[in-house]
């Protein structure tokens, strides 16, 4: 397999885009990562897209060859995947793999949701349960992440206050990244105090319905260095992904995704680098507790202690260099969550802090070791997709 | 690239499957393909599926999660790609480029779609058109198909015999496919004077809406001669794709599929091989005047002649052997159009006729330079995409 690299990155606000249509947003993704790559559109040889449910939010399927034509990319290849809201990070994988095969030399890696322009986004988003024993029995994400998180603190302690901790931490991180849904810093008080949503999770303890698209390129190492200077290629040194049952019911734990776990230790294995040389890390926490639980499942502490670390104010800072910098971007609860963009957003936000990007000005993680991790979820962890990227081609 | 081979295939029949559901058909299908590549599930590394629309057809997102847990493939990579009616010859493209790449070296790839259980399939098929220019307005996909019909008629006088031509021979075919939909024959008549649909085209001349799964095992070559015989080995010599405009009237010709000929020339050029040396054909033929289309753009003969072939009686038999015998399964028409799982079924067929199967009992077409090809189309053309297959590694 040959070496991929990352040499440009766009993305859109996340938010409500009222103003702004589906194939608007995408293109305008793709047109930053494109001047940003500094390349012409000419040079793309192909486009994955993620997008979780353009047939339900905005009545429009084959996504992949409308996203082509308004980007005026025709006649290129031009392919969507889906995973629930793991879909972007999809896209990255196979783009990477249509590179490593040595089939594309530059491709367009994007994803895109546009979620406010649909009545009942939950109904919507529970698509990506089990329709036959979870959604149409009423158990939303909201309700599967709460009996998560339920069962969690049972296990092991976890008190309100440490899970609340993570959306206080989260929305300072987005008061500093521009593209950020939320850009309001918040207390323990009012996430513990928010209306409740499923308990013991509040409306704080969730992430928003959002739109946004997001777009990186990558290419052929090589070939990038004809396009980059040196110092500013990020390099993907590892691309897994693991499935696990869809429904909850059906796994053996319910406080660890077990995908998650096999799809790091790939790429750790892969990378040659593990959990302690990571100096960022992205994880999706499309509920407070998913962010807990997956900082266990990447390695970063052992099980049951996520709350601790948490609760830690000097572990949690982003410039603190001891410990993982944990989704300065503020994650999908403050960056937002637009389920297709997600996966591209998250390796977006390490691709600029390994290059120690301006856009990181006011939220630059220490970077010591030179890697990354993003890990992207589909669902309650019925799929799960690990990227680590690296200033170090080797 | 590494050489990538097929090692077994299966399907469920394709049609109004009212006692089984979407988990069942596409795990039905994959049973059968691991049980005819002789291989176990634990030998799988990965799987891609092809689905259109699983969210509006049956409720469910995130399906490959879905059939992992189903099939009990967890925890390996699985991944779904969509194109709409193209979806399937796309996650057999990704499943190549995986294997091509070094990644993974055993691969399910499937397609699947259950579209009876939604109440208004038309609908349903028109998110796969430009929503915004085409579908709001009430262009549906025998609209759109209609608009070529008129527009092919008028510039090139194909006759309205010679369209409904197509639907006699595939019903033909149709009946020797022990897995087709419509297993009865059918005359010029019936054809001409079915219920109108959208002028020229009549319900004959029109794919059915049909619930179906089918699935290959694909491998890397050197690991296939592991597991089977050389001369049962079918190996795939190009995947290629290509997109157009959504909407057809981006386009600078009706009569044409751009996307077609810049795949099929692609695919030659790759496989060494071009029309002349093609002994079968599954084209795309989801409204008769496309597979008339496509018969021009893949190259078997000239802009505006293909309605002449059709009506030539010798030379449209499966057993002629001085021009490809197309569609010997008795291509959408007759064996059925389950969306995702067509470009998988074609592939499949096109396995079955290099193999000489007995599956292909009365409908085998003569193996003269063992080179097949599919012709899978998404939308209105928006994308294309092309497989050759051969006996023959190199």
């Amino acid at each position: 397999m040959r070496d991929v690299a990352i040499i440009g990155y766009g993305q859109t606000k996340f938010g409500e885009l009222w103003e702004s249509s589906f194939r608007e947003i995408i293109v305008e993704a793709g047109v930053k990562a494109i001047n940003d790559a500094n390349i012409d559109g000419d040079d793309i040889d192909a486009m994955y897209v993620g997008n979780m449910s353009g047939g339900i939010f905005v009545g429009q399927e084959h996504i992949a060859s409308l996203i082509a034509d308004y980007a005026g990319l025709n006649p290129i290849p031009c392919t969507r995947v889906e995973a629930a809201c793991a879909s972007g990070s999809l896209a990255l994988r196979s783009a990477y793999l249509s590179v490593a095969s040595g089939c594309h030399d530059v491709v367009l890696a994007g994803g895109v949701e546009k979620m406010t322009d649909v009545a009942d986004a939950t109904a919507a988003i529970a698509t990506a349960a089990d329709q036959e024993w979870e959604s149409f029995f009423g158990a939303t994400f909201p309700s599967l992440y709460a009996m998560m998180a339920k069962r969690y603190m049972y296990e092991y302690g976890l008190t309100l206050e440490q899970l609340s901790k993570w959306s206080v931490i989260a929305h300072d991180n987005g008061s500093k990244n521009p593209y950020a849904q939320f850009r309001f810093k918040t207390t323990l008080e009012q996430v513990m105090n928010a209306s409740p949503v499923a308990e013991p999770l509040t409306l704080m303890h969730c992430s928003p319905v959002s739109d946004g698209a997001a777009a990186l390129i990558i290419c052929d190492a090589d070939k990038a260095e004809e396009f980059a200077p040196k110092d500013e290629i990020i390099y993907i040194r590892a691309s897994t992904q693991a499935s696990d049952t869809i429904a909850l019911h059906g796994r053996k734990d319910m406080t660890s995704l077990n995908a998650a776990r096999v799809a790091s230790e790939k790429a750790y294995k892969l990378a040659g680098a593990h959990a302690d040389k990571m100096d960022v890390a992205e994880v999706h926490d499309c509920f407070a507790i998913n962010g807990l639980i997956l900082l266990e499942d990447l390695g970063f502490c052992k099980k049951g202690e996520a709350g601790k670390i948490v609760g830690d104010e000097e572990k949690t800072r982003i410039d603190y260099d001891d410990f993982v910098s944990v989704n300065p971007s503020g994650g999908l609860k403050a960056a937002g969550h637009a389920l297709g963009a997600t996966g591209i957003r998250q390796a977006g936000e390490i691709y600029w802090q390994l290059k120690q990007d301006k856009n990181c000005k006011g939220r630059q993680a220490p970077i010591k070791n030179g890697y990354g991790i993003t890990a992207n979820v589909g669902g309650s962890g019925g799929t799960v997709c690990v990227h680590i990227l690296s200033d170090k081609r080797k």
